[in-house]
Formats: structure tokens, sequence, C-alpha cells
């Protein structure tokens, strides 16, 4: 029996005409698949909400924190299906996020003390903001456990920068930004005594340890925070907990709540009674107001501040002297702080009360105006009577959390912890409009452009923790449960549940999708991560290998590489043992879903190189040996073929001379063999390419960038030809046999887009061009 | 104006009946809805097909490699709802996961030559099966990067042991096991000189690079592989590639592909054809069979293999003279081999081929029997010719990658690569009977259960690689698309895509979701890794901080603590500076949702301890200062309250007497004002203790379990009642008063838990008991 080349054949078969079938539908009826699953009209109506047919879009794009897997997820609105983890905090390999050398640097920056830190506790992503709206350029995210902020782009969904605070080592009231994203508020949580200051007991809590507020300057052109034209206000040894920036009238001010205003210090091993009795005692905890606006610019002028660990420290004392800082009783324990779109109201809820409290700004300035506070706390700072700031307080159930806003003038909702309910509320008529219950556990809530000036209404998603009963068990660590709900009529409908399958999320924001252009590509040779042009940037042809030593004989070697489907060049890279080696990959493609990989035995290696992008590794190689390398991600069908050999040579190695032998020897039988496939795949390509150029395939965007890469792959069968015949004409029947397969590679990569191209354009109703 | 204590009053209410209303669903008609969304008919049965409402469960649940993320995701089938992501050989802070002492163990079980291997490529999972079936026991997955193999619990969804392979430095063909998980199988990908052999250049490839095939011995009772006892089997240097275990009469048999039998060694940097020419240019590779159950027995006589670096190596000589190696040629590149539910047909495709190839175990045999070979390759193993072997080739499109099979007899699904679908087949009477377009760049693919020998049908999965252009963008990487296919009927319905959110898996094995019985919680001070009692197990009211020196003076201090909601014991830990600390924390807790975490700022510190879970980290504090710790898992309303202080003291610090000061004093009526509180409190919930025991409760397990841990709260409530009371006694009201409001706060939880178990025993019909 003789093996056939049957790929010609059935190439042929699918140019004229017999494609796959298949697609009649069967006899099922709605009415059996609802019976045979249970499923009710209600439910019927919620999945046809929901459910986002093959190749269709979200209206919404939702960017959660992980909480402690130290990342964000991005997932689509209304289809609840997860898009994306993006690495934040956390090294995580498939993007070769803390593994090439690129994204190590920007880990590098979120350092503490000289230590790596391999993971955060993010909390609370922000949108960058313009006139209060989101602009979909930038999102940021803080670190709870380790007081950092990271600066995500929304251009390519990467990680570009991370901040470390130079004060704090507690923060929870991170990322919110103002609403020109003029600066990012980062607030501490844990009072404690600020960084440098060294080792301070608590019994001196009252007097040296500190809560603060650090509002980082952002540069939108730079995408960049900067650190240097950033402050801090000092703030009591509160525990201070989330921020809102205001806006329209209370623009130039930001609010900060606070729990454990008691300033208890635990210590319940030595048999006094714990955090949570002492932290929970009183009746009212503080709202904080900080005029950052002024703030900033005596700043500016000089006026105050000064630089403690190379930050702008604003002292109780200074800020109380110019007005910018003022204390409001709130109900006990708060936790969410909401500014509402219009600006002139501030939302609280206490979580131990089951009220939202709505202060009024008129109200809040004629006391500043008048000074007349009802006294100041132990630091110092004037305290704005609840009575004389509060416009009322609404019964909204039991544990009430935090509030979002809906595009419909007035509305609320808000989380309601212990009663496990999202009340919809009106804050002007301070009444409650419609309760729906929800799995328990809620804590924030997001509804889409929730917290803009503008909210879009629509959808509304609970953010409930730790699902022990809505999916299937998967054992003691359970996942969480994010619940979609249809705010567009006047009661709520839950429409969805959705298991967050790694980290626990604590806010979510929500963008319209169509604000969000990421780009597909990099340009050529790009670091994607200071976003220029990589020094090691490589092109076809170009690429080198490069050892230089130093004069201790320490020697380095720079791999200037490329991928292209399916080829890593190079493939062979010889190193001494000790030498320290870069190895530095340039993804050469241009079509989007050409993503290759690198990986190495035993060594850490796994680069995620996008299309356009230069990733780097460094290391060590420390033993002599051999290491395969090879593409991680399915790029081709050769995609196991793309592969290579780190070949680490003893100190002093000497090659024997013979050079390589292959396994298998070819024939000039078999060169002609090849020749004769690949002149029947050029004619079958040929057809391919007369069926696309015969309709108008210049409409359709797709199969422009299709037929751009089928005419690169196509110069590149150009090439391998001309060595395969090159090596015939030298009677070299081994090399011109492999190049003519190569040759045929490049042509099944052509056949292979040019069918992706025929079929989208039978797909697609493309026409016949005359 | 007062603050009122506003709980109270809201428990009452809510006991009353005033629960949420809300319920009332709008006036959407399905109709509009599909109009407004652009949906057909089509489509809504789709959305019925997979949509699973609130507390709904999946019949399915699929357990899929991560690729280069190191990470194995586990979802439910039809809803196509990723509920977790599993930990494996890249540390994960969510879980813990390569974060506390117990998992570091494990990723230290991977380590290869003495360094942290921080990631994986995990690409096929595989079931413990008994008699071909899934058990539902232990799930195994391999790294191709770095050979090893994980085993992963399915009691509670954590990886428990990591095998480095002892000889390799790169795989691919793993983890596929046998009928009866006697062996897992792990092939080579890219020859090698095996671990140890240090430097063999390439000119010596043919004659000392090698594959292998590992067949790693476990042991189901104990849950672990045993390397002493398992053996490998030295290969030709091909580039082995995957594998299945046979079954029926192939029973004690294994089969593993390849390509590159033509030894290509590539070289594009020196001008030399790629490696994918190179690799690529013989008409066929081999199919490698072998013996391992009699390769077993002779192994355990002694009769044949020697151990090289702790594993029994058998030579291709020695498996060649018992018989236990075979050698026949299949189409060229091949990618899947599958052995069919009976066992008697072996499936392999080629994936530059466009058609499956069926192999005859019966003829097969009779060539072995009978030593009927056509020769021999380089290394003298026997090759049965392709003709003697074959069945039958079908064509079913270009590309063919994998097959799966289903309940239908003699029914195979088999993956199209180049034409983008999948085919349906008939493998007995060699017969096309359906085929799907799908989404481009799909490889694997998987049935329901569809590699045992009772595949369920139902079902498919077609694992489609970077969806450019099916979801949202997100930036230059893409999600993978994971197609669910209904296959119950004659012709296949695409139902579902969903996006693959981080990393790029390869295979997916699907199990029905009844045979898993996870636990919920672990026992009291459970070492979970090691599945053990932890020897740092503490109690309520035992704990206890321990610090011991050696006698150079370098001390270590273990802290014995625990969790329960809402304070971590002990609250202040005071150290020296350059004191290695380990902490230990128990959670105490019995309510299966009450996961707590534990992270300290600036020490990589971040646990999850799941209920009965003891977990521990250990680190040097080398700074003195003062380093806040809190739980990460947001388990209670006063969740953020649960927090503590690491105080690192300067050597030779002596406390300043007078200690701590609180920033509150409380008064004899602040501390009647609680208890009334308190009293009150303890009407209401005795109103609810009233409902539920009024109701018949013991029938519903999910209320029992919330009435034990209410009953254990009201236990510390009665605890904390007793201490206000002696403090009060001693006109200690600072005392009194938190004491009384920390009784308050178990009143509290109680309530939360009552009113939870109330809620379910109206929504579940229950019945009053007269």
């Amino acid at each position: 029996m003789k093996i056939r080349k049957p790929m010609l054949a059935s190439l042929i078969a699918l140019t004229v005409g017999l494609t796959a079938g298949g697609q009649a539908w069967s006899q099922d009826t709605l009415k059996d698949v609802m019976k045979k699953r249970g499923l009710t009209e209600k439910d019927i109506l919620a999945a046809a909400k929901t459910y986002t047919p093959t190749g269709g879009r979200d209206e919404y794009l939702a960017f959660s924190s992980g909480g402690q897997s130290g990342q964000v997820i991005v997932y689509g609105v209304p289809s609840m299906r997860i898009l994306k983890y993006i690495g934040v905090f956390t090294p995580e390999p498939w993007q070769g996020y803390g593994f090439d050398d690129e994204s190590k640097e920007v880990l590098a920056q979120g350092r503490i003390e000289g230590k790596d830190i391999v993971y955060g506790d993010t909390h609370h992503p922000a949108f960058s903001e313009t006139k209060g709206d989101y602009n979909g350029k930038y999102l940021f995210i803080n670190d709870k456990a380790n007081p950092r902020i990271a600066v995500i782009d929304l251009k390519d969904f990467e990680t570009k920068q991370i901040v470390v605070n130079p004060l704090f080592r507690s923060e929870h009231g991170g990322a919110f930004v103002t609403p020109n994203t003029e600066y990012v508020m980062e607030a501490t949580q844990y009072a404690h005594p600020y960084k440098g200051s060294g080792f301070v007991p608590l019994s001196d809590f009252n007097e040296k340890y500190r809560g603060g507020l650090t509002y980082w300057k952002f540069n939108m052109e730079k995408g960049k925070i900067e650190p240097e034209n950033s402050f801090t206000f000092e703030l009591p040894p509160y525990s201070q907990d989330l921020s809102d920036a205001g806006k329209g009238p209370t623009y130039g001010w930001g609010f900060t709540n606070s729990f454990c205003s008691e300033r208890y210090v635990g210590g319940i091993e030595k048999g006094r009674p714990p955090f949570e009795a002492g932290c929970s005692s009183k009746d009212t905890d503080f709202m904080h107001l900080t005029n950052w606006k002024k703030a900033s610019e005596l700043v500016k002028a000089g006026k105050i501040g000064k630089k403690v660990n190379g930050m702008t420290l604003i002292s109780m004392k200074e800020a109380v002297a110019n007005n910018l800082l003022y204390l409001i009783p709130e109900p006990k324990s708060p936790h969410g702080v909401d500014v509402v779109p219009t600006g002139d109201k501030i939302v609280v809820s206490g979580k131990l009360d089951s009220h939202t409290w709505v202060y009024d700004w008129k109200k809040i300035q004629k006391v500043m105006k008048n000074k007349k506070f009802e006294g100041k706390d132990p630091y110092g700072i004037p305290i704005i009577a609840l009575k004389d700031a509060l416009d009322k307080s609404v019964a909204v159930g039991l544990g009430p959390l935090h509030t979002q806003f809906d595009s419909k003038k007035c509305v609320a909702y808000t989380s309601i912890y212990v009663d496990s309910m999202i009340t919809k509320w009106d804050y002007c008529k301070g009444k409650v409009l419609d309760q729906l219950p929800i799995h328990y556990n809620v804590g924030h809530l997001v509804a889409m452009e929730g917290d803009s000036v503008s909210p879009d209404g629509k959808y509304l998603i609970a953010l409930n923790k730790l699902a022990i009963d809505r999916f299937n068990p998967v054992g003691p660590l359970h996942p969480q449960n994010h619940q979609l709900i249809d705010i567009s009529g006047d009661k709520m409908q839950l429409l969805y549940d959705m298991p967050v399958p790694l980290g626990e999320p604590h806010y979510v924001v929500a963008i319209k999708a169509d604000k969000l252009k990421p780009e597909i590509r990099y340009r050529s040779g790009w670091n994607s991560r200071k976003d220029e042009r990589s020094p090691w940037k490589t092109r076809a042809g170009r690429e080198k290998i490069e050892r230089t030593c130093d004069a201790n004989g320490k020697c380095t070697v720079n791999v200037y590489g490329t991928a292209i489907r399916s080829h890593l060049t190079p493939e062979i890279i010889e190193v001494t043992e000790g030498d320290t080696v870069s190895i530095h990959v340039t993804n050469l493609e241009r079509a989007e879903d050409e993503v290759h990989g690198y990986a190495m035995y035993g060594h850490n290696v796994q680069l995620s190189i996008e299309p356009g992008k230069t990733a780097s590794t460094t290391f060590v190689a420390d033993k002599a040996g051999v290491y395969p390398y090879y593409c991680t991600e399915f790029c081709s069908a050769l995609h196991l073929e793309m592969q290579g050999y780190l070949l680490v040579q003893p100190k002093g190695y000497k090659a024997k001379s013979g050079g390589l032998k292959a396994g298998t020897n070819y024939t000039e039988a078999d060169y002609k063999k090849q020749v004769k496939t690949n002149i029947d795949t050029q004619a079958v390509i040929n057809q391919v390419v007369g069926f696309i150029t015969s309709h108008n395939y210049k409409d359709f965007p797709t199969v422009v960038a299709l037929v751009e890469d089928a005419t690169d792959q196509l110069g590149f069968a150009k090439e391998a030809k001309a060595k395969a015949e090159a090596a015939a004409a030298k009677k070299d029947w081994n090399n011109a046999m492999l190049w003519a397969n190569q040759w045929w590679q490049y042509q099944v990569k052509t056949a292979d887009l040019g069918l992706r191209a025929k079929t989208y354009l039978e797909e697609h109703g493309a026409k016949k061009v005359k």
C-alpha cells in the first residue's frame, strides 16, 4: 500500500465546492428542551437576554479586581464570559508576565525594601476619566497588602507601571480617580508608623501611628503616574477605608470614610477584647473631606508639604490651617462612600446599620463657610456635625455596603450584606423603589458606568462571595458568584450567575465596549511594556548571536532571534557553561492570531510573543548540557516542529570535526516528487486566488488581512523555491528536497489562509466582480 | 440628631415578615428580546440547552490543561462556566499555592537540578480509571517544558504530588493512564541525551540522543505515584508525541506516535532548512507499541532494566529481545493516537494528511505472532508493515488531528485543523456521517467521557486557539475558544462559544458530575497537601507563641494561631529583628463558606485557609518595624476588622512601661446601653429560633448546618457575656463595654445565620411541625 499525498487531493476537492455540510438543525423544540432541563419561561427570557451566539459581541466590558490573586479579570456583559486575566502584581507565565525581561522590569518597580513582592491583593479598579466620564484609556488598580498602584494600558491590556507608596504599610481605599484623572487616590487602612520610621511600639499608637491619603499625579499623555508630582495627606490613626472623588459642585474634593475611629489596638491573645469589638463600639466613625485642588496649588507654590521618602507629605496641622481637611460623623463602621452623578450629594452606608445616609454638599459648604463646627477631633481636625451635613437617611435593609447609580435621575442601588439583597432607591425622594433577593455574601455591586457622571443603567452586577451552593462543588475553596441583574425596567430581574474561578474580586468597573479600541498587533520589534522600539529588535535574515566577555572572563551571549510560523531562528544556540544568556525573540508575523511562545527546559523561560513584539529572557547557563526549546502557542499545523536546542558546552570544549549527520537522506527522485506536488499545489492556490480576486474581497477588511498574510507566505515560498533550485543545481539532493519541502510548507500556509478567506467571503455574501 | 441602633429595628422588621419583594417579572417578551439582540430561533434553542439558572448544576465537569499557565481549569458542561483554576506547576496566591509552607513542599518536589521551576506547560489531563472507566478520584497532568507529572486529588481539587522525570528534558505525551491506573504514561518529545549524561554534541544525535516512554506506577490507595516502582522504555531519537493505553483486547499495551522520524537536527541560522521542513519530509513516521504489562513483570522479576538516576530503564535491546517494543508506520507527522472504546482498533491521523487511519489489533497480533516484519529501524526495532496492520483509512478533511468517541457504536469525532471543522464518522463502516464548520485553529476535541471504555455522547467540545474574531477584543493576546457542540442527534449542533481567559488549553477530559464527591471542609487542624493532621494544629483558647534560640543565638518563633469570624488570634505578635517567624493558622470554622485568608505587608505572606485547614508561612523578620496583617477573604460584616500587627523589635529593645492606651474610653452608661441592646437582640434571635424549630428544619441538611453554626456562635456569645459581666463586676467599664459589644457581634452572626436558615425554609416549602 502506498501512502498518498492526500492533502493535495483534499485541497482540490475543497476548491470545487465540496465544503462541509452538517448545518441542518435538529427536531428539538424549545418546549422539549425546557421540559428536559427544567427551565421556566422566566429562565428562557433570562437566557435570551444573556446568550451571545458565536461571533457576537458584548455591550459592556467589566474589569474586576482579582483580590489576592493579584490580577485583573475582564469579562463581557451581558454574556458574563471571562475574556482575560491581566497579570498585574503576580507573575503569570501564559502572558510571559514576570517571565520576560521587559515585564520583570515592571514588577521590579513594585519591590518593597529590596524584596520582590510576588502577589498583590487587588481591590478597586478605576478607569481613567475625562470630565468625569470613562475615556477608555487606562485602568488603575491597588494592592491592599503592599500599598501599590498599577497602571494598565487599555491599548493592549498590559500592566505598564507599578508605583510603591513610600509611606504606607497598609491600604484599602485605592484606586479612585478625580474627574480628569488629575490624581489617583490611595488611602491607608490599618494605621501604622510611616515607612522609614522603623519600629514604633503600639503604646505610641495615638501619637505616632498614622493614616494617610495619597493623591498620585497622573500624566494622561505619557500614561504614567508621576510620584514626584504627587502628595499625601497625613491623617489620624483611624482605619481609613474607601474613597470617592467629588465631581460637579464637589469637584476638587475627595471623600474618604473610616472605621475604628475608636483607635483600638487589639490584643485578644492577652485577654483583651478583639479588634472586631474594639473597632465597632462607637456609634459613629468619620468621613474625611480633603481639598486636593487647593492642596495641589499650595504644594506647587511651595506653601505646604515636605518631602518624606520622596513623597510630599502635608501634615494635619498644615491641612487644617489651610482649610483642606474636615471630618463629618458617619454611621458606625461604614464601608462605601459614593458621590452621586450630579456631584451634589454623598451617599454613605454603615455596615452595622440598616440605612444609607445622604449628605448634602450645600449644607456642608455652609458649615465650612461659617466655621460652625461641633468640635475638633484629638488631632485638631474640625468636625462638621452630622445634623448640619445630612440630607436624609433611608432604611434600605440590614448591612448596607456600597451604592451605584442608574441612568435614571436620583435612582441608586445599594448592596445589602446581611439581608442578601439589592435595594433600588431614590436618593432625592428618600424612597425604596424595589428590592431583589440575591445570593448571599454580597460585597460591592456595579452598574454600567455606574460611578461616572453619566451612568448607563441597563445592567447591575452583584459581587457575591464564596458560592457554596450555586454551582457544582469544587472542593473546600469555592468560586465567587457575580450575579447579573437587568435594571432596565421598574423591577430588577436576576439574569445570570457567573462563577469567578480564580481570585476574590472586590470591586468591578464596567465600560461601554465601543469606548475601547485595543490594538491587535505591535509595531515590529516593540517593547510593549515601555511602549518603545526594543534595542533587541531583529528582522528576518538579520538574526545573530553575539558573545562578549569582560576583563574577568565573564561572558554574555545575546541572541537576536525571530519567530515566524513555523520556525524559530536560531534553531541551535551554542554557549559555554557559566555564560549569561539573553535570548531576544521578535515575532515577525503580521497576522493577529499568530502569537508565538518560547519555552526552554529547566530555566524558567516562558515568553508570550504577540505579533510585532520583541520579548527577552536572561538566565545563567550554569550547567553543561542540552536544553530543548520550543514554541508554546499552537500557531500552525507544524507548531510542534517549531523547536530548537540550547547547547551548553563545558568550558574549554572543542567540537569534533564532522558536523551534523541527518538521520535521513534524500535522492533526486524524492526532490522531483516534492517539486511535482508543489507545482500541483500552486495550481490549487491559483484557483483559490482566482476565487478571491473575482469577488469584492477588498470590501472585507478581514479578508484583506488574510490576503496580505497569504501574500507574505507566498513570498517566503518563493525564497524557499530558489534555495531548493540552487541546491538541485549543485546536485545536493538533501538540501534540494528539504527546501522544496519548506517551499511546500509555505504553500500549505498560503492555501490555509486562502481557504479561510474564501470561506469568509462565501459566508458573508461577497459578490462577484465583473 | 441621634444615631439609632437601627440594625435591631431592622432585625425585628424582618422577623415579622417584611422580607424583600421585587420578584415580579417585567413585560418583556421573548420576541422583543430576540429582535433587540438579533437572535434567531436556533440561538434561543442553543441558549435553552446551555443556560443554567441560579443554583442549577452542570451535568459534566470538564478538566482542561492550562498550557503555559501551568494550571488546570475546571468548567461545567453545558453551561460552560469556569468554576476553578487549580494551581499545579505555577504559584497562585488566591489559593495560597506556592505561598503556604505546605504547598511549597509540593512545588519543591518539582525542582530540577536544585532550581525552583515556577511554571509548567500543562498539556494532557487524565482521570484515574477503574476497568477503563473514570472513577472520579484523581487527575493527572503533565508538564511539557520540564518533564513532570502532577497528581491532583479530586476530593479537594488540590495538587498533592509532583514527580520529576529523572531522565527526560522534554516531553509531550503525558498524562495517559492504563485502564486500572496501574501506570501513568509520559513520553519524550524532542530527543536529547538523558539527564546526567552532561553535554553531548548534536553531531552525536543519532547515537546518543534518545526518546523514551515512562510508565509511572500509581498507588490508588495512597493517591501517590511511586517512582521506585516505575520504569522507562528507551526509545529512538524520534520526536515521540501522544500516547494512549490499550484496553479490552489491547489491555497491557501502550501506543505512542511520533514525528520527525527523519531525525533532522535543524540549523536554519547556518543556512540549513528549518526543523519544520526536515521533520516533515518522509511520507511516514512511526507508531510505537509497548507492552507495559509484560515489561512490568520482567522488571519485577529482575530480568530486564537497570537503574539510571533512580529510574528503571529498559534498553531498546532488552525491549526488542523480549518482544516488548514494535513500530508501525503512520501517515506523516501524526498528532493523535486514540484507542477505540472496545479496544480492538487504534485511530491515528497524520496532521499533513486528510485521512484518519484505523489500525486493527487482530492483524497486528498476527504479524507479531508470525514475526513477519517488513524490517527493522536503525535501532533494531521490528517494523510491522502498514498494509499488514491497517484496517482502513477514511477521508475526513484537511489536517485531521485528534479523535474522540460517542456512546453510539463505531461513531467517532475528529478535529480537522486546516478545514476548521469537526468530522463525525463511522470507524466500522469507514464512512463520514456529518461535518460541522467551527471556529478556526482547532486542536484537540473532547466528548463526554470520550476516551473511556463507555463514552457518554451528548456533548463535544472543540478546543480552538486564539480567538481573534469571536469575542470583544482584549489586545494582541487573545483568549482561546472552546466551542460546545450538541452531539445527541444525527447532526452536530453548535451551542456555545466559551473564551478561555488565562492559559492555552491543549486537552480536556470531561466526567459525569455525579462521579465527583468533593469534600466541603477539612478535619480540624489539617495539612491538606499531606492529607494528615498538622503538627501546628491549634484549638480555640490554646493559641500560643513559642520562641526558641539555638546555640548561635539564631531564634525561631512559632505562632500557633487561629482564625474565626471575625478575628485572628493572636492579634499582636512581637518578635525580634532577625528571627525566623513561622505563623501557623488553623481555621476553626465549621461553616463551609467561612474561608479565611492571611496576608501580611512586605513579606509575600498570603494564605488561603479553608474551614479546618492549618496553613503555615515562614519568613525572616529581617527589618525592625510594624507589619499589619489581615484576613484576605471577605468572611463577615466585620471582615475588615479581622486584623493584627507583627511588631519586629530591634535587637535589645526594651518595652517602655505603661502598656497600650486605647483611643476611646467607655462608661458604665455605655455598658448598660450595650447590654440593653443585647437583651433586645436576644429576643429577636429567640423569635427566629422559634420559627425554625416550629418547622421541619431537620429535613433540610443546609439548614441543619446553619443551625449548628448558629449554635456555635451563640456559645461564643455566652463566653463574651460572661467576660463582660466579670469586668462589670470589677467596674472595669472599658472591658465590660467591649466584651458586651463582642457578645453582640456574636449575636449578630447568630441572627445572620438564623435569618438565612429562615429564608431557606420559606423558599423551600418547609412545613410547620405541630
